[in-house]
């Protein structure tokens, strides 16, 4: 949590509520094609006019430059020191699709690849074969044994699964089989301290024996490739340290999965972003007094390059987001895990808007974009303090010393 | 102090003076029924002026969205870190009323209150009493004799008491009596660990003799609730580790106290702002190069939620300023240790404006309230950065490395 010895000192509990929403992958840049931003764009009157009461500024999500995945992205928003914290790529991926993962275990994001006759990685993603094939494969090697542990492989996308290793006494602390280059030979496993030793041999066997099974079987890939070997990490609970009863509302696995971890009971979602606001409709008496609201297509459409796209999503969430504002929560959070402009198609560095709008806001003649906000009441902080911020601006903080 | 390990390297003892002025709780927000800030209302032409040659910006007294009690709050303006130098309440409300305390010695708040037959608190402040009873009720204590500890209570006004402990092996851990709410009975002070045992014990002794004492004497309260039970940390001396020779000026005893305990020489600054100003004008030439001066009464006015009486106040502080403008310090520094907005009514943690007016300052088109400081030269920093920059512009800071 946010580095503040006397947290616990200062939060209390109040009947006051918490709607944060984030829009995933939020802040853009100027776009050479169109001189200005996303937002800046884009039609978005009721986010403007929300503004215009609102605390706004922008948070950057790791340190200035550097561009985070959307768990360092979202950990940093609930308060959580995106490195102090970082969650292994295994396990994040694990997580996406629902894998039964305990403490304890240890998961693996794994690529089917083509070998050839040496050994020699020739594809490191076999074609990208399609799901539909992964998922065939993925029950071959289900059929695998090892002695002395279980594990499962969960179809993923394409040609990516995960595999979660289950035992005694096993670790995280081997190096990658995934050389992430084609020409040469998958690396062996290696233990980075003695007690990963039995892992490493684990994992030895696992990709020996799933090598000779596709190998004999003529699939369309013989030979695996390992990397981000993660456990689930000991994480302060998101309820405890805040004084409050949480919710997550998310279409996807991942935020879901992610918001599971910290505590958070994760409410029925379906599929859209109008269904999360009509599971949010439907909980908002049910005692919660914090709910994590996810938006994803405007990262998509900025993943995709695609300016005119993310405008629109953009657009899409300014018509939505009035249900959530007519609900009349205390404190409305509008913020974002990290930028994805389209001019980049990826995840970037640049700072994220935000809005907190309650009765402690300080309005101001701001509108909701990256330049109006940065200069606001609140101006650039890092994402880990947001939710200071937010619990002031729901009068959730006592004050701190005499 | 501020995390500078070459800080004594290069910090430089010149002939220019400083002074700087703490105005209690200078920050406000916007007031719905004004739509502006306190200092946005106030016709404030000097401050306005001075901010037009300053260089201006905005104080975090704690961290983002944490709101500070005074101690922090003046902690950080001198350049302590306000979350590793946490004074405890009954130090400072021990410092404030000028009690004799050594290194070792235990202090906590007291109130005087009353209790029912079965012992449950009635009124936690035993009906106000006035200052002359608290007075009479405390030389009664003092009355007890506890075996193996030496103790002294001090009146501080109303209901209020500070009680000293003296004693060898004596530890501030133990927990409060005072269960801060009415219609339960006080708590038994528990140790936090074993080594505080013995104190926990002679709290116990007291608080029974005590209320036995004043229980018999027909009195205007029957019991003592104790809390904020805290020693003298070891602090930095402000004046070697800036190599300024300081002075405090101020008029409330609780601030003295605190600049008492980082090495200030403590000034006779009388019961106003215009009695401190006298003492400054009469000290301005008696060889300190720092003065700490304290302006209470914009903070009081924000606590009453008065917003109009804090206009006032911060027009009666722009009035009475000019006369140390005319002193012609080096460098006047002008700043707050945290906002009391007159709509909360209480401390808040938004951030503060400050101005910094020398030779070395960049003067702007600023006028002195929240918004235009929080963009100006300096901008926003956090509040224990503030005292490097008043010697920067004081040219009292040396080159740092070759």
């Amino acid at each position: 949590m946010i580095d503040f010895p006397y947290l616990s000192d200062v939060v209390r509990s109040t009947p006051s509520r918490i709607v944060m929403v984030v829009v995933d992958g939020l802040g853009g840049m100027p776009h050479p094609d169109y001189g200005k931003s996303e937002l800046e764009i884009a039609d978005i009157p009721t986010l403007d006019a929300l503004a215009s009461t609102s605390s706004v500024g922008a948070t950057i999500p790791v340190l200035p430059g550097i561009t985070p995945g959307s768990g360092p992205g979202h950990m940093a928003l609930f308060g959580y020191n995106p490195v102090k914290y970082l969650l292994g790529r295994g396990i994040l991926e694990g997580m996406g699709i629902g894998a039964d993962i305990s403490l304890g275990d240890v998961a693996a994001r794994g690529n089917f690849c083509v070998l050839d006759v040496e050994g020699s990685i020739v594809d490191r993603r076999a074609g990208r074969l399609d799901t539909e094939t992964c998922i065939i494969l993925c029950s071959k090697l289900n059929e695998i044994q090892l002695d002395g542990a279980e594990f499962h492989v969960y179809p993923v996308m394409d040609y990516r699964f995960v595999l979660v290793l289950k035992g005694r006494n096993i670790s995280p602390n081997i190096s990658e089989t995934d050389p992430q280059t084609e020409g040469v030979i998958p690396l062996v496993s290696q233990p980075f301290s003695s007690e990963a030793q039995i892992t490493a041999d684990f994992i030895k066997e696992f990709v020996s024996k799933a090598t000779e099974l596709l190998g004999s079987s003529n699939s369309a890939a013989n030979g695996v490739l390992l990397r981000g070997f993660s456990s689930l990490p000991t994480l302060p609970d998101f309820g405890n340290q805040y004084a409050l009863n949480p919710a997550a509302i998310a279409a996807y696995p991942m935020y879901r999965g992610l918001a599971g971890m910290i505590g958070m009971d994760i409410l029925d979602s379906g599929q859209t972003f109008e269904s999360e606001i009509e599971t949010l409709e439907a909980n908002f008496n049910e005692g919660y007094d914090f709910f994590f609201l996810h938006y994803k297509p405007a990262d998509s459409a900025g993943e995709d390059g695609d300016f005119l796209a993310k405008v629109h999503q953009l657009e899409n969430f300014n018509r939505d987001i009035q249900r959530v504002i007519d609900l009349k929560p205390d404190v409305l959070v509008i913020c974002g895990d990290h930028s994805t402009p389209s001019f980049t198609a990826s995840h970037s560095w640049h700072p994220v808007p935000f809005m907190i709008n309650s009765l402690y806001s300080e309005g101001s003649s701001a509108v909701f974009n990256e330049k109006s906000c940065r200069t606001g009441a609140i101006g650039t902080i890092q994402a880990e303090q947001l939710m200071l911020q937010v619990l002031a601006h729901a009068n959730k903080l006592k004050k701190f010393g005499p």
